[in-house]
């Protein structure tokens, strides 16, 4: 499945096959389970995470002990707690397989040995972290600007299939919606489209 | 001023004095009076701000006609509609000048053309937009936890001086609170801290 990392890599950068096969030697590949716990909230979060198949999230635990989902991953996206993986400081967040995965990972050690000896990939996470950050400063918009209702509506009309992928009590945990509140807005959808 | 760009340069990478000149004479910079609008909602974002001296802020209007504030920038922080830059695409955020301020600018063309020729610049943006995308994951954790009050007093303990520069109004606006009750906020936090 390299593969599609390698596509990704190409949608920013040029390498050769020769170049990909070293780039790859610093990353492991990983199968996880559903349900797989590969990060736990208070521990450094020694691996960056980039989905090659299957789906991850990451989560807190509120004070009153509710897991709150802040993001996916589905293929070619990158997860980590990035904070604790570059500082090595106690994480905020958990990450788990939501899927059977099939995972690229790389350590920080790794990750500061591959930026030397392929400084290309300065300017590979340089796009993936300038678009990450885009896309968060969109999502801080849409914070700001929607109801939570009119936020389901928005995430449902824009990612119809990701939206359906997703066991919907994460994706309540995700919008900030109870459970039983996305069921009915869902209803509310599909209805109007039935129209 | 530059100095304020140098040294932030080399918390990240290492220059020498001639390659940092060299670096700089890609950026333009200029003066902004407070209130000065540098970028308009709906128009193509152009430029990326680094404050030299001075202080930012980045903005949307709501459905009301409300001007919301989504982020600051004060010294040695880059500001930009970064979607918008990279995509060359309309901007959805203003950006307006808070103080009188110096700021450093760099325009798209620019910015690719410096990193072709300073690839060591792909080293610095990545860990600029690297810490960026940590801040922002902060910064959604928060708000998917805190209440309104507990964050002002979040923010208000994390950067007291922050807090104080600026107008109040816009950190309302930043916050979510009316300005009326931030200002009951501080009066409590005032009084707390007297005790």
């Amino acid at each position: 499945m390299s593969h599609i990392f390698k596509q990704h890599l190409q949608k920013f950068i040029s390498v050769s096959e020769e170049e990909f096969e070293a780039i790859l030697s610093y990353f492991k590949t990983i199968h996880v389970s559903k349900k797989e716990i590969l990060q736990q909230e208070g521990k450094i979060c020694r691996w960056q995470y980039f989905v090659l198949t299957g789906c991850l999230r990451k989560f807190m635990t509120n004070e009153k002990g509710v897991e709150v989902t802040t993001e996916f991953a589905i293929e070619t996206w990158w997860l980590s707690d990035n904070r604790s993986f570059e500082l090595q400081a106690e994480a905020l967040f958990s990450i788990q397989a939501v899927e059977n995965s099939e995972i690229l990972t790389i350590d920080s050690q790794s990750m500061e040995k591959l930026y030397q000896d392929f400084p290309i990939m300065e300017r590979y996470f340089r796009f993936v972290y300038q678009r990450a950050f885009a896309a968060y400063q969109m999502r801080i918009k849409y914070l700001y600007t929607f109801s939570k209702e009119d936020y389901f509506f928005h995430f449902y009309d824009s990612y119809p299939q990701f939206a359906q992928r997703i066991p919907q009590y994460l994706l309540a945990s995700f919008l900030g919606l109870t459970p039983e509140y996305l069921s009915e807005l869902r209803k509310k959808r599909v209805t109007a489209t039935d129209r």
